[in-house]
């Protein structure tokens, strides 16, 4: 199997590496072969070529079976206005161009870690929610998006259309049918246009799942419900911003955001990513979480190559750690002992 | 002085009557005297005009020296694209018409309501925050917010001017002078223009206040960090969309939904109203928590009619009728006995 490998920017090289590592054990032990390119994206994109997601990286994304992601951005781009060229352009570009229309974030907490998160165990426990993020429609992507002539105003346009929501609608109750058959789609439908084309898209779509139980929530009120009793949800569906601002939400429900992979599909190629970013404050120093990008991997295991088998080794072995204690600093506590706090050369 | 009272739906009712008893005392103990004119506004006024919010109402706001609002929603609203008036549309009509693009919404911990939350009381404790969320811009208004002919594509649009920035920004520094002198500016300058002119002008305007510490957070973060550690922020100053996911979120820092208050402010008329919504579930069982309502009066008192000492009078009191234990259930534990179990007719 060809994977394309994104390291991108920050953390992005140091987990993707670990992951790699990992799925060459896994193809040792189950006797597969998997072949890593390394492709450009984000800044070390733009330092090498000039571009965030160049022709190059797109062509080589294409030829393979599937595409492992490490993260982009960096502050230097955040705070200047006149870098015109950003690194997180790539990202979108590359979303884009590989029709990936659904990001896919399972909310899983390991038993191990229940005492890590700022939430209540209590409240935590036996909480398993699966998103499902539309990815390549909504305010990322509506046109114009622009500034008027001397700069004064600036404006973004939302826009979606009901093929758009149909699809990642289909793709989330499909889900629920497998799972707890209960679905949660947020909007603003009580403000935008475009959350009423959602939600009636979605409360149609309902009509063809029957036995599965939709509820519509505000997307203020869903970030409220989400800490106060996770458990309430089984499947989100959700556009593209509230689904980013949710999932990142969500992330203290498993401990850390270090421990949350996401998948991106649509097409043949799929795309798999942590959902944290590049963390430039940490990288290099040997102690980003790599588990949010080894689970990106076993992931891509389950979803794009339908080995499910090595999949559940991967989940295992990240159990396995967790339970003989090692921690990196994200979700240490104050007993973790010193002999157990990792950086990730030793993880790797 | 005259005071609109406009309670809307649902809970707004039981609400609003309660702080108007409470600020009718106060009224009394300090000798001054509030007049209440009721207006109508919501579901209600639908009803009875036909308008969600009448000219009447917007008169009667007008003549008068501040505003308490109780709530407006329904949920027969929420799932019937037909219905092309809503309630919503008349609270975004009054905020546009009274111009109060500023909504403050302080997040202060009752001692006595610490271990209410789902998060843990040591990652509440000391949380002191202050949101400015911009109320009369963003996407909440922007235009065009449409369906196409066909209806299978809807938009809306996000739009920001230089100077609706500054005006909130300005008031978001002021407030940190006063307070721990840090300012937490928000928005996804990553992806959106319009987050990219926020925060040029929110850098920009920093150079005049120079002792304040300024950070950029991105919004999928900041969702994240507000529960993951809330005692890093002082004052947050937002979008309309991000400020009303945010804010609703941060309830669980003060225990319940039912505790927030908000003033909106902008132009000599003060709205002041509760974070929550209408409740409908729970309206006219007596057992909604009225004291979202109450603080806002509190807040009225303080910045419409520089009441310093009745606004602490009531923030006073509302601390004593927690520390004697009493309790509305959205803030009730397992150790609240029967008799502090209250339901509003009693509180009020
Ligand atoms: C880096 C950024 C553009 C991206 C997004 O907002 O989609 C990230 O936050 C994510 O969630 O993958
Ligand atoms: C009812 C709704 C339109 C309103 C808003 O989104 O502004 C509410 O959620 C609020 O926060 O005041």
């Amino acid at each position: 199997k060809k994977i394309t490998v994104m390291a991108g920017d920050g953390i992005g090289l140091e987990v993707t590496g670990i992951t790699q590592n990992i799925l060459g054990i896994i193809g040792e032990r189950f006797g597969h072969e998997f072949e890593f390119t390394p492709a450009l994206i984000g800044h070390s994109a733009i330092e090498a070529t000039g571009e965030p997601c160049p022709q190059e990286t797109i062509d080589t994304c294409k030829a393979s079976d599937a595409v492992l992601l490490g993260a982009v951005g960096m502050p230097m781009y955040d705070n200047n206005p006149n870098l015109k060229v950003r690194p997180e352009q790539g990202l979108l570009k590359i979303r884009k161009e590989l029709g990936l229309f659904s990001n896919i974030r399972p909310i899983k907490l390991f038993d191990e870690l229940l005492y890590t998160s700022s939430i209540k165990p209590e409240i935590l426990q036996g909480s398993d929610i699966i998103f499902f993020r539309e990815l390549t429609g909504g305010i990322y992507f509506g046109t114009p998006r622009e500034r008027n002539e001397d700069g004064t105003e600036a404006i973004d346009t939302l826009r979606y259309s009901k093929m758009e929501v149909e699809r990642i609608a289909r793709q989330a109750f499909e889900s629920a049918m497998t799972r707890r058959k209960k679905l949660c789609s947020v909007d603003k439908a009580n403000v935008l246009e475009s959350s009423r084309l959602w939600r009636e898209t979605v409360q149609e779509l309902s009509s063809e799942y029957p036995e599965v139980e939709v509820t519509h929530m505000f997307i203020d009120n869903a970030a409220m419900q989400l800490i106060r009793d996770p458990k309430q949800f089984d499947v989100i569906v959700t556009g593209n911003m509230f689904g980013d601002i949710l999932t990142d939400e969500a992330s203290q429900i498993a401990g850390s955001m270090g421990m949350l992979p996401s998948a991106s599909v649509g097409s043949e190629i799929g795309l798999y990513e942590p959902i944290h970013g590049s963390a430039p404050d940490i990288a290099g120093k040997g102690i980003a979480n790599p588990i949010a990008s080894v689970l990106s991997g076993a992931l891509m295991l389950d979803i794009s190559f339908g080995m499910k088998d090595e999949s559940d080794a991967i989940i295992s072995a990240v159990d396995q750690f967790l339970k003989e204690g090692y921690r990196t600093t994200d979700i240490a506590t104050d007993e973790t002992p010193e002999d157990k706090r990792m950086n990730t050369e030793a993880t790797g």
